[in-house]
């Protein structure tokens, strides 16, 4: 039994979720790893970002959002509406505040000090909904899904740009 | 450390999301496994199907649903109403239609070449909030959970009858 | 590749959903296992709990929950509200009564008899929700989250306090 785990980095564009489909690099990564029978977890370490099996959907819109996509973030806003103004939600309160505007890299969270740079409740939200991980299967070396199973990665933080990470974990013999 | 896996075969009965209680099944392959600690994944290759926890309930419906089940219907929908109509989702759009209607076996997807046999965007949401896997602990040779948890298969896609895979797969020694 | 586990309890304090950071345990757990790579599965044995991955935030109601464990609360209730009267759900049903008045510590989940005290419809349709497990990384001896990520377990059953058991298992090498 071995672990291989893999890396990659991903830029999301603000403003909206961005979604990734990384069904590539999951794939790679299984046929590197040489692992024939256990399983793929692929993880996100932040609190913003989920990953999710869905189906590729061959319809985008003028963003490259894929149909499916639009619904989901229909669906969640219906709860989970966009964190626009302080009456949205509590989070952030005051102590929050000034927690990251004491951290070294304070301008990297609030740039230029702009407290609104951390309404991003729904995106905290959305995530914990959606959940961190997923656990895929191996099968006789290859991802074991149907033809239609992709696998999503998905930042919802709508405040600015970021380069996430996601990890790929292959276990097994 | 070592491997073990199975795989379960589910028959839907369409209409209505379809519920399956496979806790047999899976403490079945935890003994056959032979492995007495570590981790118990179940999983759904299917992107309008998911695995989750719940309660075994004593109450039935007509249909054979338990009262919870019937329960996380309703709530479901409060957000992700039945796909009937196609101005209830912008899924499918007519590059998806196309591209299914290209498939070798497109005569499965869309019988007798009816489009409305993709209205399925309710049980593709559905899933992704739920997610496709769900890990539980192999403790002593047995599954770990309390004597009222129990493994359920959902086939959300209420389209027709369908006859679906659930992955089963037992990590540990 | 080997496994180590260690189970936790948790005691909840009934009326409101009970949240917990359970990232100090988390963390000394994968460095009791000595295990360097791999993977940490935190799993809820029970039907109404779950585990999620959030930010730790520094706002705290007066009732020790952090402000978005206040707003999670909030966005769920628009689609679950709590369970207070039998109208509310159809879970529980009449069988699933007797048959727990037939369990020998019937007591335990119906004290006096009473039967509102298994009204936590509520709590178990969150928690198939939330998921009752989440997949992190093990990555060089540490949990693999950024410094702003939490684990925590959450008691979604306000009936009355109970104390729980969180599995933590680490499977790698």
């Amino acid at each position: 039994m071995t672990v291989y785990k893999e890396e990659i980095n991903l830029t999301s564009r603000g403003g909206t979720p961005t979604f990734f489909d990384i069904t590539p690099e999951v794939k790679e990564t299984i046929e590197k790893s040489k692992i024939k029978d256990g399983i793929c977890v692929v993880i996100s370490p932040h609190t913003t970002c989920s990953v999710f099996f869905e189906e590729f959907v061959h319809d985008y819109t003028e963003d490259g959002d894929e149909f499916l996509q639009v619904d989901l973030n229909d669906v969640l806003k219906k709860i989970i509406p966009d964190h626009i103004s302080k009456e949205d939600y509590i989070y952030p309160g005051e102590e929050h505040y000034e927690a990251v505007e004491a951290w070294p890299n304070a301008n990297v969270y609030l740039p230029n000090g702009d407290r609104t740079a951390l309404f991003n409740g729904d995106a905290h939200l959305k995530s914990t909904l959606l959940g961190s991980s997923e656990t895929f299967e191996v099968d006789n070396g290859k991802l074991g899904v149907g033809t239609t199973g992709y696998v999503y990665f998905v930042d919802f933080d709508r405040t600015r740009s970021r380069t996430r990470k996601c990890k790929i974990i292959i276990m097994g013999e």
